[in-house]
């Protein structure tokens, strides 16, 4: 996407959420699995759209990251979508690797029986 | 899910989202669809483990909800899932109508090109 575009787009969306964040779900492309979710902030979004690879904002570490900087694991965008109240996109990737930092395919991969079972 | 077990994954989650919350995001049990994101505070959580029912905290109106309390449109929880750091959640849901407001099966309905050729 052009900067051009990528600038309309973001100027459409409503960065309400915390540290002027839009939420990010990420979604494989191919299997429909659910992989991630993070925050964007306008920077983010930017660079994300204009790059194809995604860009979060870390609200624990303060600053913007490239997804795959350090693990090589990049995810590329093959669709993009946006909520009914523009607070919220959908981001359908080509994974080039697992996605969390546990090495797992998916960051959501603690089911009810794990955590039930779980000592703490 | 009994009480003790609503209570004991409530324990165990990070609601360090805005207004003591986590993400929840929405997924079509069948299609794998996103059908919506939204926040939970812990009593939305327990309400949600204990009936069965989405609840939610609405950031905007300040108040607990039951997702198809006014439409009828309830979604029933299927599979639950937690994420890697614990403060975001993954309800695979059974739809009983459109989830979202608009009428519209997925709140991520705007696309790409609806979003380039808007007018604002």
């Amino acid at each position: 996407m052009n900067e051009e575009e990528a600038q309309k787009i973001t100027s459409l969306l409503n960065f309400r959420h915390e540290e002027n964040t839009i939420i990010a779900v990420i979604q494989d492309y191919k299997s429909k699995e659910i992989l991630m979710v993070g925050n964007m902030n306008k920077e983010a979004l930017f660079k994300t759209l204009t790059t194809g690879y995604l860009h979060f904002w870390s609200l624990s570490k303060k600053n913007l990251w490239l997804k795959g900087e350090t693990s090589g694991n990049f995810q590329i965008i093959e669709e993009f979508k946006v909520d009914c109240d523009a607070d919220a996109v959908l981001f359908k990737v080509r994974s080039l690797g697992p996605i969390c930092h546990t090495g797992s395919y998916t960051c959501f991969y603690r089911s009810y029986d794990e955590l039930i079972n779980s000592k703490s």
